[in-house]
């Protein structure tokens, strides 16, 4: 075992005692009565980090503050972000937590509060492992800067004008994310990809008010059955995209790629069971897990028009919304798929009906090349700290800074999660196993070495 | 002119006393602050019915109670039932009445006063009509029963009970209802012909609750693109019902009829103006009034599903709920058409989802025989009253009471309106044309002649 690594062994309970210390901090960003438990996070957090050696500053943004930290001596050598959040979910219902949100409480090996494993938890690993170098070499063998907000829980609204602004100064050369998590308990992952997002709303308009179905019910275009044919071409029967040009971009799955997926513990009839449906449904030719991680999706979020209270109500509705966002995959673009679903929506519009489109803001895909030299130095240091090999990973969701760090400062974010997904994330007894947490922080000490070499 | 039409015509100012005196009651029945205006309008017609030389009660029922009268002395004569409601809409919003609605005000040869033609001064005519023949002759050549409610506007609940309870002595040969208009000003109409109604809720359920749609879409069946696709079933593209044997049951409309319906003035471009649509829509094959009459319909009413707010949302909802009526035509039968739509959805269920259907209450359609002795007793009273013949029409709409009359009471019901279809029923502005009134009147006196020779 090297100095750094029986270090970081020596401190576990030192470990815990300050994320105890961090997790009793109420810092709800969606709650305007915990403004002042926002500062007292964010100063608790500039202070530890001087502790630990770095040079650290509180920046003020038009919301809650960003916290950043760095040591940048190592000349020379690569400089990575650290990416994290101190703020935390509201945490209502309060009476289905087993002990109060911000008392931390140890139970089974895992510790139980709000912000436990998102992202406080996960967060703080990289200022230890930071610190065991620190505090047992005196230095860092590359040269780190963390960027910690306060605004992750509801939406970022200041972090991309923050990086706009500093980009010049940050300027490093790959990022690190703590902030999803492991395959299953004992299978780490590196998350490589993600799906992109963009979204649309269509509306197509009949009559200019309600009409009385018996009044005139059978002389003009109705918007629900209107909107319904046009609707059900978006998609065969089999769930496979119709627009054209839809999948013209997409990526494939590389063979290798598609063997390590299936080669993935994953338990269909669990994944059923869990979601309530009697079966899984979706594009031929894919696995679940390829549709959710790899496949692009038209996915119809709601649709709304004529009553909807108690009982009937006999009208010709005047209009019908239907809310519609696009899951995309690299490769995809956002505004090239909204054109051509725009264009689709037009050639298909049933007669009498007028159609109104409007689009809302999106990411693109992220996918970090699994050849990169970064991610094979995030593997080589959660294999030694974790004692196994990580799985390649995507996932199927969304998360906007990476691309905000791929548009903004031009890097790649390794995504390396120490938690698990049934860590009850945003739901009362959030937790996170101390056996994970030590782990992480050992792969974060661990991470420096790898990547120093690149 | 005969001594009974020279008695209306003398009167004219005392009907236009008599029915101010009762549109100054505000009997709104959906508001129970107005409790005690209903009775005090219930006692006003009771106490008036009784000058006019007929016998009458007023029946509590669980709301707001019937008033009856009749004069039945004519042995072996014909007895008819005239129905109406003394109860009114709510007046709001009040702000959009030249005068205020219950201080009734003669503009222009027009009463403008909550209630003027729907129903108080359509259905008041009878009272006047057979009140002549009393004060002149002193007997009436047929025999009359009223029954006027005091709950149309709020779903005539206590009617049916009414009626079945009463049966038996209700006893008559035929309905007259004036609560429906003239085709046109100058062109009164005898409307033989309603459609009925049908209704049901059909809701899809995919997962058992919204979904995260990065974390999941693309692998579960989506309720909204299910219900899309299952209602584009419903129709083909030009509006046509595919539900197999919909239209088995229907009755054609005869030559004569779509005759007499093409020679009825009606503007399409002024019918989309005030709709506010481009262009009318529906089945090939028929004209718009031949649409809106005489064709049976399959209305989406409403949709709902997943997200209705502001902005995008990335869900895949849980369930999707569609409301859908039916305009029946006569000889279509409500549950038949119901169970026909529910075996055309099941058998068109697209996969991966589940499917609840509920069914409401409807109410047949209604037709009178154009050969009727009863409707050749009305053209003729028309004629002589307004001094020009009586178009005959139908209506898309649905009068439930019609199809009590004739469940009920085994009857067909005479639907003579006096009012114009512009006269701003559940409108602020109401308002009855005092000449449409008096002709009512006299058609009214002249009906009882007329109806007697039966």
């Amino acid at each position: 075992m090297t100095e750094i690594a029986q270090y970081v062994a020596d401190h576990a309970d030192d470990y815990v005692a300050d994320l105890t210390a961090l997790l009793k901090i109420p810092s709800i960003s969606a709650d305007s009565n915990h403004k002042g438990d926002m500062t007292k996070a964010a100063e608790w957090l500039k202070a530890r980090f001087e502790a630990a050696g770095l040079s650290s500053e509180i920046v003020p943004t038009a919301g809650h503050p960003i916290v950043t930290a760095e040591w940048c001596e190592a000349e020379g050598a690569p400089t990575v972000m650290i990416y994290g959040h101190y703020d935390v979910q509201p945490p209502d219902p309060l009476d289905l937590w087993t002990t109060p949100p911000f008392e931390p409480d140890i139970r089974d090996g895992k510790i139980y509060a709000r912000g436990a494993t998102d992202d406080k938890g996960q967060m703080i690993t990289h200022l230890f492992g930071v610190e065991a170098w620190l505090k047992t070499e005196g230095k860092l063998p590359v040269n780190v800067k963390f960027i910690i907000e306060g605004e992750e829980e509801v939406g970022s609204d200041n972090l991309d004008k923050y990086l706009e602004e500093h980009k010049e100064t940050i300027n490093c050369d790959v990022a690190v994310v703590s902030d999803t998590s492991q395959y299953a308990p004992g299978m780490p992952a590196i998350t490589y990809g993600l799906r992109g997002i963009t979204a649309c709303e269509v509306t197509l308009r009949g009559p200019s008010k309600d009409l009385h179905s018996g009044m005139f019910g059978g002389t003009v275009a109705n918007p629900l059955t209107g909107m319904s044919q046009l609707l059900s071409r978006l998609h065969d029967l089999e769930g496979r995209v119709q627009v054209p040009g839809f999948y013209e971009d997409v990526l494939e799955l590389s063979p290798e790629e598609r063997e390590e997926f299936a080669s993935l513990p994953f338990n269909e009839q669990e994944f059923c069971e869990e979601l309530g449906v009697e079966s899984t449904f979706g594009e031929a030719g894919f696995t679940t897990i390829e549709r959710r991680w790899a496949r692009p999706t038209c996915e119809l979020n709601g649709i709304f028009g004529g009553y909807s209270g108690e009982g009937p109500k006999t009208i010709v509705p005047s209009f019908c919304t239907a809310k519609i966002s696009c899951r995309l995959v690299p490769n995809q673009n956002a505004e090239k798929i909204l054109s051509q679903l725009e264009v689709f929506l037009r050639e298909n519009l049933p007669a009498g009906l007028m159609m109104e489109f409007k689009t809302y803001h999106g990411c693109p895909a992220a996918l970090v090349d699994r050849n990169s030299p970064y991610l094979a130095a995030a593997r080589q240091a959660i294999s030694t700290a974790f004692g196994t090999e990580p799985v390649l990973i995507r996932e199927g969701g969304s998360i906007p800074v990476v691309g905000a760090f791929r548009e903004i400062l031009g890097i790649d974010t390794l995504l390396l999660g120490w938690g698990q997904d049934t860590d009850n994330l945003h739901s009362p007894d959030e937790h996170f196993d101390l056996g994970d947490f030590q782990r992480g922080i050992a792969a974060s000490a661990e991470l420096w070495k790898t990547l120093s070499g690149i």
